[in-house]
Parts: structure tokens; sequence; C-alpha cells
């Protein structure tokens, strides 16, 4: 047998959490995001951003931390890449400012891992596919997911207009109407590893 | 940035398809299926599938190899290990058993690649998921999904009960009506790879 990659999970109840300063949307509509994202394509070319995968596990089932803004809408901590950042040092950059402390010396040490998915928005528009779509030779955006290794204790400082809700699997699953089409599937990308749950 | 796994993918016509004796499907109905899945339970414990993911490409897009019985139901080639059997060495047999020629000759040399997914079957039914649901202990059923690295050139032979469609991800994305949870979600679980499209 092929032994499946081996991601050690650990309770929710091992993590710490504060809050800090709000972290304010830069778009109070989604005909707002799409006219940035237009405005910064004429600029910089094609967006490329980083979102992280975090798990915890509670009742022996994986569950991940998302953000949710508001009453409904919620996504993974990540962000916009800057003009030739590296992608690795960009998402350790985006939780920092999403989920790290403002004192250095308690933010996580991010361990970046696998990149597990990887969406294109061909048009300034909502969608996003999981592929390149055929005869689009300028998509606008790159989105790319990756897994990220918690060690057994961090401190996370939330921001104040933001919650970090800990979703299981079994919630997202099949649940495109609640958390949209990229988060939704993360179970079906994760279903490759096998989680070692790991009790205090 | 991080160099996505490179995954080379060939023309629909660099390969060759021919046909071979019937290959029938054991079971004429759902029911037949479940029922013969518990009695084997009963003497083997929990049935371990394995099945490939062949890309061919066609207009610059990925497309994946299915065998389509009767006008609508669609399947990856592979199938059910025997006991202890190797997963690689069970999955070679399968797709040989499935699409190779009668020649030994002509088989290809099936070249195994990633795991990209794992359903479970938690209960003798026809719903899979692609984590093991809290609360189960005897899942009844574990399906892996991997690539299969395909050569420049290969002959296939295809059962003559059978049809072998070469389907573009864009017609399987987001369309489980037609495909199902488990086919309807390969693209999403192949957009970590970048496709090297070969072209003659």
């Amino acid at each position: 047998m092929i032994p499946s990659q081996v991601v050690n999970t650990y309770p929710l109840s091992s993590y710490t959490f504060g809050t800090k300063e709000p972290k304010m949307e830069k778009d109070t509509s989604v005909a707002d995001r799409l006219a940035r994202m237009k405005v910064n394509y004429m600029k910089e070319g094609m967006r490329t951003s980083v979102e992280g995968i975090l798990l915890v596990q509670e009742h022996n089932h994986p569950h991940i931390l998302l953000l949710q803004i508001g009453n409904t809408f919620c996504k993974l901590p990540g962000g916009r890449l800057k003009p030739g950042e590296n992608e690795i040092e960009g998402l350790k950059r985006k939780l920092t400012s999403k989920l790290g402390a403002n004192s250095p010396g308690l933010v996580p040490d991010w361990q970046i891992g696998e990149c597990v998915a990887i969406w294109w928005r061909p048009n300034f528009e909502t969608i996003m596919y999981p592929y390149c779509p055929p005869h689009i030779t300028k998509p606008k955006e790159c989105k790319k997911l990756f897994l990220v290794h918690l060690s057994e204790r961090e401190y996370f400082a939330v921001p104040k207009n933001l919650k970090l809700l800990a979703v299981p699997l079994f919630e997202l699953y099949d649940n495109v109407q609640r958390y949209g089409p990229v988060i939704s599937t993360i179970p079906q990308q994760l279903s490759r590893f096998q989680f070692k749950m790991i009790t205090n």
C-alpha cells in the first residue's frame, strides 16, 4: 500500500485566541471590488492571491479555520501578493496580517505546506474555475490554496470586526450555497491526506 | 514561486483504439450491487477500490478518459482490489482488464502516479464522502483515485459493450448531475497540477 501523506491535527482547545484592531475590507461591494481589480490589472497585470488552509480537530474530525465577515460571508485567511512577491513569503505576510499578534514574538512560525488547489478568474467577474478555460489567454487572477501546518500550540489575534470559525469538513462538503465553490470543495482536495488526530 | 508539478499531456490523436470482448457489469441493478457488496464485506471486510485518471488533450485543454455503459452512466477505469493486493499492482491489473489489448506485448506499461482523492462509503448505500464521517468506525468501502501518466503513444482495447469517451475538464466541472460527486470534482483535484500540452 502507498502511505498517504500524514498531517498532524491538534485540538482546537490547544490554541489561544485574542483580538486585535479591525481589518476593514477594502471594498464595500462586489462591484467596487471588481472595479478595483480592473484598475490594479491595468497597472500590474494578473492578480496572484494565496490563501491558507489551517486545520484543527474536534471530536476526531478535521475542521478548517475560516474568517467570517458580517453574518454570512466566510473566507480563508490570505490575500493578494505584491508584484513579484514570493508565494510562500507572501502567504506568511498575509497570515500574520490577518491572524498574527501585534507582538512579533507571539506570531506563529507559519509552516506553509502543499498547494492543494489553483483557481482562475478569466474575466473581471466573480466566477472562478479550477482550470484556465480554453481560449482565455489573459486570465485576470490566479488564486492558490496551501495547507498550513500548525504547531501544537499557537496564539491567534483575530481582527475585532471578524470572527474566526472552526468549520468541520462535513459542514463544508456539498455546501456551495453557504461557502461558495472554492471553500466547499476543500474536503475533496484534502481527501488524499491522512489526518493524524493528536489529543493532549 | 513554487513550481507546480508538471503532467505531460498528449493529443487524443496520438492514441490508437481497438475493441475487445465485452466486459459485462457484475450487477444489473444498484440494489444487486449493494447486496453483493454486503456479502463480500462479510467475507473479506472493507472493500478497497482503485481507479485511474487517464489524461489526454484536445484544443489545448485536458480531457479525461471515461468508460460509458449504456447511454448515460460513466465511470473511471478501475475496480476492486483482491484482499491484500497492492494498490498499484491492483490498479495496473484493472486497467489492463478494462483497456489493455489481449496481446500482452500491446498492453501499456501503466505508470501510476499521484493519489488525487480518497472517497469513503460509510454504509451499504450509494452515497460516498471525501472523508470518513465521524462516528463511522467500520466504513464499507475506501476508493482511491490515482493519476495515470500515459506515454506519447498507446493502444487501448475497449470492451465492445462500452464506449471510451474523452471528456474535457470544463464539461465535468460543476456537473454532478451528469457525472456524480466523484467524477465531477476531479477538475478541482487536478487544479494543483500544471498540464504541459505536448503536440505532435
